[in-house]
């Protein structure tokens, strides 16, 4: 099936919507949190395992499967999907966001960047050409084209700099693409100028996109910056489009965000914080190495029915921690997107029933 | 249920015999095979996945848990069996082999061995009756003695020193273990010496315990020299109690040593060479970071129904090894310990239906 998006419900006290986006991998209700497979693999976990925790779209990152094992080795075995045993819908990013925070010597010019790999010093170009072809050899659902993440922070003449080339490129992208059912998003750059992302959005919308995004966000700047440069990108974009924060965040930026009218989001939070040890409840979030867990008897979060919370202490998973065993990444993994998951179902719960303003106050006096 | 261990059928060409051990947790199917659970948990997989691979029984590290988090912690939380969420037999080792391979400044005296810590160099005293207590509180349903492991090359007088140590030392075991719960088995050591070893079996039996198993092999000595040992002490053994080769081994091992008798082993091979990239196959095993691997559609083993030949291509294992990802690890594991179950497996049929000796020849045919 075809790309499509369809609002179902809106929030009246908030900007929330709820929504299903429709791939040829299957649906996503939105709002969606995308969990980060970074190189084909959400780590620790199999496709089975994030099925079980209400997982419903992965994203991966074309930049490291670019350069291990390459697109072509990808595309040979049958594509993306294939490859990592995942029959659910895959975001694929451009790459661009990692050759800024990954790769030396990059050099930026009009054709596009040309840049060292991390992994073996090569040097690679990277246009907005070929980044569709990529990510289209990936067999990605929703493709996400090649853009400059304007740093924070950055003077007016240098976000505007930055945003005419992730234009340009984003044209070129839209150009260049070949296959239908693949779904294009554009990038809302800008950095912190509401008149530079208002001239952005004018600019992606007139090319025309399938969905979009809002880029270079949790970038540095102070929260309080990137919620409003969010409030008030979101409602220039299309309504009958999905609307993606990049990179975001924690669990109080996915509430603040779906207030605001956010349908998708991905980030490495709950996955790399489980790997550091951070669990996320209810009332905030806990450190599993912390003394006082040491014979600790209570699961993770009281009630949590993910696999984790039903079978194991706190003490057991402090003991994995400490002793660094591989288990340890899992079940602390399996907690933290359950709790991703569950929050998002939550949130799609609350806007169905009309209760959206009285979810965020409840998660709020949980907190506190 | 309190520990048996009945024989229930014997190969006519070999000394192969098919078993079933009972404890309270449980039945176990002889020969077996014991994964490796160090620190309380088998590296990357879980419980229910052990059992889905057909795991019957899993060895714990007394020394490590001694340790780190402590057998207080562990028996406050109820034990291990439900401090790691696995409910079948547990056997847990005495402490006595880390004690000589990880740990510094070790002393010996006829109270027990001083060391100090690996992980924070403080210093322990470990006696026989500390062991037992220690496994005791684990609630272990396999306790082994106290042993001095003689390393190898030995001369006769400090194998005989050190055999005449763990004997003492296995008297002491005996006595001060209180539970009937629990089974106790003795270890022989004795070195490459014949008549040491001879020794070793008359005074641990003269002792009498539950089980016998023996040490000080697969420490560097020939493989043939390991081989003549096990061939020449097992026959000494009771042949009415389960006979237990310890850190052991290679599959081929496991072979000849069932061959000659031997109804339990442990060993960390499937479990580390899993995480080193060693797969093991029918004809004998694989490196999976080699290159021409990389856009191999091919699963492991062409045929093998676990879970990883299942769902992956080698190219993928290739990739998540080189990306040294998380999931590798768990892969290579299920592949491994699934290999080996079904090698056991296949022994104790081979065994039942008279075959043993014909299914010997088609191993290493198909390994030549």
């Amino acid at each position: 099936m075809a790309f499509k998006f369809e609002v179902t419900d809106k929030s009246k006290e908030t900007g929330a919507r709820l929504g299903r986006i429709h791939t040829s991998h299957g649906c996503i209700e939105t709002p969606a949190f995308i969990p980060v497979g970074t190189q084909a693999t959400v780590k620790s976990l199999t496709p089975e395992e994030l099925c079980g925790l209400g997982v419903q779209i992965i994203l991966a990152n074309t930049y490291h499967l670019y350069l291990r094992p390459g697109h072509d080795v990808i595309g040979k075995l049958g594509g993306l999907h294939r490859f990592m045993h995942w029959d659910g819908p895959i975001l694929t990013d451009s790459g661009g966001f990692q050759v800024f925070s990954l790769s030396k010597l990059r050099k930026i010019s009009d054709r596009g960047v040309t840049f060292q790999s991390h992994i073996d010093g090569s040097k690679h170009l990277l246009t907005p050409e070929k980044v569709i072809e990529i990510q289209e050899t990936l067999g990605s659902d929703i493709m996400m084209c090649l853009d400059e993440c304007t740093p924070y922070p950055a003077t007016r003449t240098e976000s505007q700099r930055s945003l005419e080339l992730s234009i340009d490129w984003a044209r070129r992208c839209r150009e260049s693409r070949s296959q239908e059912g693949s779904a294009l998003f554009g990038i809302v750059q800008g950095g912190m100028y509401e008149d530079l992302r208002a001239y952005g959005v004018e600019a992606l919308t007139s090319i025309g996109f399938d969905g979009y995004a809002l880029g270079g966000l949790s970038v540095g700047e102070p929260k309080a910056a990137m919620l409003d440069v969010a409030a008030f990108t979101l409602p220039l974009l299309p309504s009958r489009l999905p609307r993606y924060v990049m990179g975001v965040g924690a669990p109080e930026d996915l509430v603040e965000l779906v207030s605001l009218g956010t349908d998708m989001f991905d980030c490495v939070i709950p996955t790399r914080n489980a790997r550091n040890g951070q669990l996320f409840v209810s009332t905030g979030a806990l450190n599993i190495c912390n003394a006082q867990y040491r014979d600790d008897e209570l699961p993770v979060e009281a009630g949590c029915p993910c696999y984790t919370c039903r079978h194991y202490s706190r003490a057991y998973l402090r003991h994995l921690f400490m002793a660094k065993e591989l288990l340890a990444h899992r079940l602390n993994t399996v907690h933290n997107i359950y709790y991703f998951m569950s929050l998002m179902r939550e949130m799609r719960e609350a806007i169905r029933r009309g209760r959206f303003g009285r979810f965020k106050k409840n998660f709020y006096a949980l907190r506190s």
